[in-house]
């Protein structure tokens, strides 16, 4: 039996969204996977009443704490020991479930994937990725989205890796194709950072560690005809995804209706993977609705189903 | 009289594109303007028969050479002295005309405005820059898009300074709002080079030498709300720029028709000017059209009617 655990008073709209969203995700997940809602066990009884769905369809874990958003987020995981993100992250840490969500305190979130989950032995530097849509109708994954800034071109080519085991195992994508964001398709185009990433990577791509096809340029982000798999420092990755999100919003006011920018829409994206990690993390956006809560639930239940951080464990400690 | 010097030989489609394009500026610009086409004259000629356009209208500059896109931008612009590019450089360089414009070779257009036409005094390095439409409706200018990657922060602290005098000179916008892009709106939050870059141009909008507003993140590069003026690392103009393309391809693909994504293409954009150099510099797209044609030459009429070179020259000069 897998087990999953979602923070309910993580989120601007919590615990209503968060426990909605488990109520809804309850329909996709499989009989074999049992959902844990860490938080207020009395406003979470209330919400699923008021749902009409019964309690036992998921394990109540009572906790009375609550890391708020103007927390000291590394003091605050700390402090305050019986709140749902650290309660939920000592399980995680124990292996009691296979993968936490919480749309709560970011800050939290990575202190506990840093503290409580820990890296994988072997990754420099854990990532925050994020899968984004393209016009072909296939994800991608874009990673770092802004954890790291001023990459060394170690961390980025071991992105490469760890971004080829995501798309693989939890997107589905076989053998995907792995590419570094640059200026320019040719390999002497570039930074400093991206012109010695791209050749770490080419090493690692002709070792057989993953398919490199080289530098990806921003036209191709969305158009999915370059790569599944698309590395870049933080710095960029960030940019590429609020643009994302401006363009996103500016198309919603313009009534723009399509299923590839419908598909930008947060609540579609399932939340943002901590990667490098011993164990599955999902962060949700603050404002996460019932539907964006559902989606990162499944995310972390696909994370967890892949074994995906069995997977990564097995990459670098070959 | 105003005279503005048109490379009639570059592009893809020239001279075709560039002398359709030339007449069709000239409904646009004032009496006191004048129109030189530099390239083939019995080319030039026919085409404008074609067109039932009088020849009278422009001064023809025949020239034999042609630099190509295959070319080594350097050793062509040096070796095909009498190339379209080469000679306009040398009319804009001893200031028969005030500004140039070719959607020719983008290196040899760099090399003339770097070699012939030379930096501003006090200019560590000139910039390209991009013209980008916003959900307001007004638009900002974005730069470096291209030419300085790895920026140091005093590199782009000018360019809060060259690009506030070319949006409130050429853009018409008072006052013009001057940005960092960033990843975060609190003055803590970057890498390296963006930290040490509000810092820098935070003391110099105190200084009063432009409206400095502090970090745009890029949600909001296009939404008109928070700047007129994005100052960033030529790495990340680029992606940005490369980004907006690719995105506007995929909306002509779906369908999407509405004023703010017609106006993305690059058509309506009107070139590159190349900043921080003596004269005004436009370049063009590779593949423009004649409306593209046109307004890369409206751009340049506007530089030159602005007085854009002697602004940046008295702003670095005091």
């Amino acid at each position: 039996m897998l087990k999953i655990g979602i923070d309910a008073m993580g989120g601007d709209f919590a615990p209503e969204a968060a426990v909605k969203g488990a109520v809804m995700a309850l329909g996709e997940v499989g009989a074999d996977c049992r959902i844990l809602l860490f938080g207020d066990r009395e406003r979470i009884l209330a919400i699923l009443a008021a749902e009409g769905c019964p309690a036992e369809k998921f394990d109540i874990v009572a906790t009375t704490e609550v890391i708020e958003m103007g927390d000291h987020p590394a003091k605050a995981f700390q402090s305050k020991t019986d709140s749902s993100i650290t309660v939920g992250f000592g399980y995680l840490a124990k292996g009691v479930i296979q993968g936490f969500a919480s749309a709560g305190s970011t800050g939290a979130m990575m202190v506990g994937s840093m503290y409580a989950v820990k890296p994988i032995e072997g990754v420099i530097r854990p990532t925050i990725s994020s899968v984004v849509p393209t016009a072909s109708g296939r994800p991608a994954l874009l990673l770092d989205v802004g954890l790291n800034v001023d990459c060394k071109p170690e961390v980025l080519a071991q992105y490469g890796v760890i971004g080829s085991i995501y798309a693989e195992a939890v997107l589905g994508i076989a053998e995907p194709r792995v590419a570094v964001l640059n200026i320019g398709e040719e390999e002497t185009k570039g930074n400093a950072q991206t012109k010695a990433t791209h050749e770490l990577m080419k090493a690692e791509g002709d070792a057989g560690k993953f398919r490199f096809v080289g530098n990806i340029e921003a036209s191709h982000i969305f158009s999915g005809k370059v790569a599944d798999v698309i590395v870049c420092d933080g710095f960029v990755g960030n940019t590429v995804l609020k643009m994302a999100e401006g363009l996103y919003r500016i198309n919603k006011a313009l009534g723009v209706d399509n299923p590839f920018w419908n598909s930008m829409n947060y609540e579609m994206v399932g939340g943002t993977p901590v990667l490098g990690v011993n164990a599955p993390v999902i962060i949700g956006h603050g404002c996460s609705t019932p539907l964006a809560i559902k989606n990162m639930i499944l995310s972390t239940v696909r994370c967890a189903e892949a074994d995906l951080a069995g997977k990564l464990k097995s990459a670098f400690n070959n």
